[in-house]
């Protein structure tokens, strides 16, 4: 059988569970859930085995040590997967939710009532914990998964998939309401891209050439997620210790994730004040400054280059320029941002209303580091990511994000 | 300059108008649409005239009669196109719309915005008056629309956008608001699906043909609309003379639409009673039925193809078959049907129930005409198309579709 059959065949098979998945009651789905965690934790040991080859083979690969940390699975990780299952069955489901309703004048009921997408594709790149969390989202959100991690976790992804789908089938579900996509390297991903009509979404969690290649290739719909080159902007009006918090916070407290900030701007009329405090502040943190002219007064400052304004560095490294006024730095971040997460620090009420209602972000922080922009933090208690494209959902997407809708109407032999 | 280029520029232009058009207040907006909608009343002459030269050219190229009277503009028509424009008008503005919003245990305060797209794309077919329905709607919603009509329309579409745009301007928005894509041919509407990051969302409206390639080449987000093979099931439950009146309603009311019904399914109970009824009735019509081997018993019927059951046949014509039970039909219409409108006939409450549960079609009509599923039937006051993908926007789109939400997150110098 060709790879491009198998996948689509794969894909038929969650198509069909689907259609059990979309009818399930809650009770049926945390049950599941439940029993998926127990699972993982009972059966840790095979999937440390299991993982335990990855990590061999990365080894022999001379894989660098950060990507073999977050490949390796062991107890305590095995836990926190569990655990994030546990959470997701406590969450309220998002299926059969009314949206709007109401009656016609002719009397039809209206409702527009959540269902689920149908079949969600999920590729991502090596964290083997995505698996879990992945197919807890999809299944308590009625969704059937196709998962397509990366080659480097394969052993550990077979092995915790196998795990799950026992879970769910011994629990009345169907064991391909979560499947791995076959395949080796990215031909299984490239036939998913091409399956219109057999899978409704796609969702790409990784890199940014990950996400371009997705982006580009797939015929099914996409959601893209991640890419942030999130700004802070320190207005005139901004009290300047709170400011000062906010981007130590926003550029330090994790550099490796989509929401830290990657570049900092600051109004002319406090840069004399402002400048010499925080690039001390950020010096101190380890932080290396690419700051324009005006930063480049002051020592600890390299010279910007062009292309650092629009950089995700995802490090300690932090793009610095002085604004004339507001106007200018909303121009700038139009400009340069990628529309992921954007913040102003100011006390001036006009300044606040002008920025929230000028820049076009996921989210618009006030006050607020940018490091907010979070599904855990926003309270939805699970993310499968955070949409930085603006059809369906912007921001972190939490169980609701995972559903499309369906209209109900309802008469009594209406006719036209 | 090339092609590529000038489009692109375009879409810049239009990307610089849409930060006007998105903070412009509900009354700005109201006030152009209104001046737009006198403007094509007072200058429906030129207009006119240029209508003619894309009638006369499309009479040298012999295009079929009811072509040439889809592009024709007559005064009536100029008319209904500004009382349209009047229509969008007296709607209630989607933007600034809070979709939901709280307090965070840490005293953040979150609120989800509704907020234009930004830059729309509509590629569509010959009807000039799209040209005009869709500038109304997209500037409602905050959005510049690029609009990238037929070449067949060219001289049509030149106009009706020329008067738009100075009536625009000449209200204190950008005439950019709305903008005709150069390029001849396909040439523009190829550049116009690779413009990600220039334009925001392509929405094509038109045969089934150009929607499959917009959807097929278009690396923009893409909204798919309109392909309808809708069944009417008329359970063994259903009050016949109500199943009648449906089945005659969806099938015959307006036969070029894409919620009209295209096959009918009847439970086998009550085959015998209702087959010779309605299979007269179609007849009596002019409705020719493609049936199975049970409709084929009657006269009056045709041996329905392979194809056939999921053909969207747009004539008198409709599928027919008898299914043995619910779950039959429910599995016949998962086989065939475009997810657009599935209606069901029955006083039977269980299985009402079970076919809205299991049937995932935009809409799901319960003893109404497939024909209601429409903007203006739903209250929506203005319809951009009819969604059949599950991402962002399902069934009839209004101008709430036509936004997007961002996250507005407002602290008090918060940080992790």
């Amino acid at each position: 059988m060709s790879i491009e059959q198998e996948v689509n065949d794969t894909a038929r098979r969650a198509r069909a569970a689907s259609h059990d998945l979309a009818t399930a009651t809650r009770a049926v789905k945390d049950t599941a859930l439940l029993a998926m965690a127990d699972a993982l934790v009972a059966r840790a040991q095979e999937i440390i085995s299991a993982n335990a080859e990855d990590i061999a083979r990365a080894e022999r690969n001379q894989t660098p040590p950060n990507i073999i940390d977050r490949l390796r699975l062991d107890e305590a990780r095995i836990a926190d997967m569990a655990a994030g299952l546990r959470e997701v069955a406590g969450l309220a489901d998002p299926v059969g939710e009314v949206v709007r309703g109401g009656n016609l004048a002719n009397g039809l009921e209206l409702r527009q009532v959540r269902v689920p997408f149908g079949v969600v594709g999920i590729i991502y790149e090596a964290r083997p914990n995505v698996t879990a969390d992945a197919s807890g989202i999809c299944l308590k959100s009625g969704n059937a998964a196709l998962l397509k991690g990366s080659n480097s976790a394969l052993s550990s992804n077979t092995a915790i998939v196998g795990v799950l789908r026992a879970a769910i089938e011994s629990n009345g579900l169907p064991a391909d309401a979560v499947q791995l996509v076959p395949g080796e390297g990215h031909d299984g991903a490239k036939v998913l891209m091409r399956a219109r009509g057999l899978v409704d979404v796609l969702i790409p969690r990784g890199g940014a050439g990950l996400i371009r290649s997705v982006v580009e290739e797939s015929t099914v719909p996409v959601i893209e997620t991640g890419v942030g080159n999130c700004h802070v902007y320190v207005d005139a009006g901004a009290d300047l210790d709170k400011a000062a918090a906010i981007v130590i916070n926003s550029k330090t407290h994790r550099t490796s994730v989509c929401n830290s900030a990657e570049s900092l701007l600051v109004h002319e009329d406090i840069a004399d004040e402002f400048l010499p405090r925080i690039i001390e502040e950020l010096h101190d943190k380890g932080v290396t400054i690419h700051g324009d002219a005006r930063f480049c007064e002051y020592d600890h400052v390299l010279a910007a280059t062009d292309e650092d304004w629009s950089q995700e560095f995802l490090s300690l490294d932090i793009s610095a320029a002085v604004v004339s006024d507001i106007e200018a730095a909303i121009g700038h971040i139009r400009e340069h941002s990628s529309q992921h997460t954007d913040a102003i620090v100011s006390e001036d009420q006009a300044a606040v209303r002008r920025f929230v209602a000028a820049v076009d972000s996921a989210a618009v922080m006030v006050n607020a580091s940018t490091r907010f922009t979070d599904g855990g933090e926003f309270g939805f208690g699970a993310e499968i990511g955070i949409s930085t494209q603006k059809l369906h959902a912007r921001g972190p997407m939490g169980l609701v994000e995972m559903t499309s809708t369906k209209y109900v109407v309802t008469g009594d032999g209406h006719v036209r």
